[in-house]
């Protein structure tokens, strides 16, 4: 797919949401968490939680008075493995960027650590998390609730968030493991991608509270915001091929991110009131860092698991199929072809950057703006 | 479904099989252990893991050499949160029941422990050792590699096991939340019930080396045994339905199976050597337990995992459907039906009791049998 959005320069990107972070109350080392979180996304090429998300998710939640720019994370809880965090509404990003720094201290002493954040707010891509681990040469293992929209196996209602469980893992090649998705077969990100393109969502990946399957990609976006659709569990409707796998695995997401801190769960984390009126969302994660050195190794872990991922790739693919990936491949790549160009911006975001510069009184110019004087 | 078979009561399959067991060369204290997995699946109606294994995956693999009968559980690395354990290819569930007791009573201390075992051979359901964990008041996890059966994500060569990556957690009801599974989307067990049924194989569970979807049960199994065709991650084939998140889940569980202590994977844990003879099975399994005493305690734990599970049992039914289960429901309720009635069993079963009974000289007489002097 060829690439016609422009590009912008990541330090660029970086340098604006700092300064945007800042303008808007958040602390600059704060701020600086945060933009490099988004912006690893980007790197990643998950575009649907990069900079994209910079306004809407964040910002204008900031003025909306659901997300705090200064994040207070009191510990409530710490043993030397274990810490249980109170985020108090803050950047979720900031609590976790906090959370794994004392989890890798830990398990560097330890070998094992867990450790879980409750009133907190979205807290990006979760395998920037589980990757940090990785960098300390540690498996990292995460995941969140979010706003429900997943139904659970013989149900209609949106019960469940997408809940990504995800995992990273060291390697001995230049990128490591990492399973960074969710647990539902399919997320709101994707099928906004199908309504631009003017695709039909595939069936059997949303369903109406008639029991019925949907794929006009257009209604179903709309019909999701009134709650009058779900999304279906990974392995689709019903049993026969394996949803209540995939309900099982979001209701495991469901239980680590709520019952260990005992926060909110479920329906409770719509982030509205009955009177449609916004609601502090008090989202709740969970963090896990295993020390491979507190078992044969961690030059043992990185060659046997690259010795697996490498029989993957080289197993015999499916006619018509050039190549079979591991997890953490794609983004590898998006990564080579994007570190020299910068990150590819739509027309939204242009606007938004533009709007937010002017309304922060700062003085960047975009390269993209040199087409339109 | 009405049960046409006749039952046995739990308290004479469980000493039959500790006797033949114990005649095969088992230890008693290990004959106990292996007869209490075995038995397990049964009181939780997953009888594919069930005495219907006793014969196949156990008997016969102790004489055939690839499994032996005494267990040398060795300890090659330990610290406070972490076991090594070496198996050498003795019985999997002694070894397994072993390490959850060192991991449990760790955990106790250190609020997290984890382990990994090499060399070893089927350890049962996977639920089984989780579920230890669970009734100390914690969370278990465990996984196990297998035999080679599962394609990955635009591939059509088995390379790797079913994989379950399970999960029991305590909660505030008269059963856990308890999910064991296959990451695969279906597994051996359900196609052999297919075939018994005269049914076909649901669409898109099972590809042939040509990239086909293949149907019938019958010529599934009989292609599955030569390596022609292998089962579907969760999320069936290609990406558009999400089948590579299935395969990731699969992958990791391979990777933790095998990476933690450096042992074989993939297509070494075939069974067999290239002149088809068998060879020992070196399968790996690994184990978290996570104590919620060391977050925001065990009686937090249950009554939130407990309000989750019912907030999802009572949420709306897709319509036809009068009932939404979680995760280990359905064994409860298999048990709740089983327990006392017994251990229902069909004529294979009924047959290898009888001769193990006369090969092993023991004097059990079955009740089944009183219908046929």
């Amino acid at each position: 797919m060829q690439e016609t959005r422009p590009y912008l320069p990541w330090q660029l990107v970086n340098d604006f949401m700092i300064d945007v972070f800042k303008a808007y109350g958040v602390p600059e080392a704060d701020a600086r968490i945060c933009a490099d979180v988004l912006l690893e996304s980007d790197r990643r090429g998950i575009e649907s939680h990069g900079c994209n998300r910079f306004k809407p998710i964040y910002l204008d939640r900031i003025k909306n008075g659901t997300l705090l720019p200064v994040t207070h994370c009191e510990i409530i809880k710490e043993t030397p493995t274990t810490v249980v965090m109170d985020a108090h509404n803050g950047m979720g990003m900031v609590a976790a960027h906090q959370m794994m720094e004392k989890l890798i201290e830990k398990a560097k002493v330890y070998g094992m650590a867990g450790g879980t954040i409750f009133n907190s707010t979205h807290y990006g891509i979760a395998g920037y998390w589980t990757t940090m681990a990785e960098k300390a040469g540690m498996i990292g293992i995460s995941g969140t609730n979010a706003r429900p929209s997943v139904a659970p196996t013989f149900g209609v209602e949106p019960m469940m968030g997408t809940n990504p469980l995800t995992f990273t893992m060291p390697t001995d090649e230049d990128f490591p493991f990492n399973f960074d998705c969710a647990t539902s077969t399919i997320q709101n990100g994707k099928i906004e991608y199908y309504e631009r393109e003017n695709k039909p969502t595939p069936a059997g990946l949303v369903v109406t509270r008639e029991g019925d399957t949907m794929t006009d990609s257009g209604a179903i976006l709309k019909e999701m915001r009134k709650g009058n659709c779900a999304l279906l569990p990974l392995g689709g409707m019903g049993e026969e091929t394996g949803g209540y796998k995939g309900y099982g695995f979001t209701t495991i997401v469901e239980i680590l991110s709520a019952a260990l801190a005992g926060g909110p769960h479920t329906k409770a984390l719509s982030g509205k009131n009955d009177d449609g009126s916004n609601k502090l969302y008090r989202l709740g994660h969970f963090f896990f860092v295993i020390n491979p050195e507190f078992f044969m190794g961690l030059d043992t872990f990185r060659q046997t698991s690259g010795d697996i991922l490498r029989a993957l790739r080289d197993s015999e693919k499916a006619p018509g199929e050039e190549r079979i990936y591991t997890a953490g491949e794609k983004e590898y790549l998006a990564w080579m072809e994007r570190k020299d160009k910068g990150v590819p911006v739509g027309e939204t975001i242009q606007q938004e950057f533009i709007a937010l510069r002017d309304e922060c009184g700062l003085d960047y110019v975009f390269p993209f703006e040199k087409n339109h004087p």
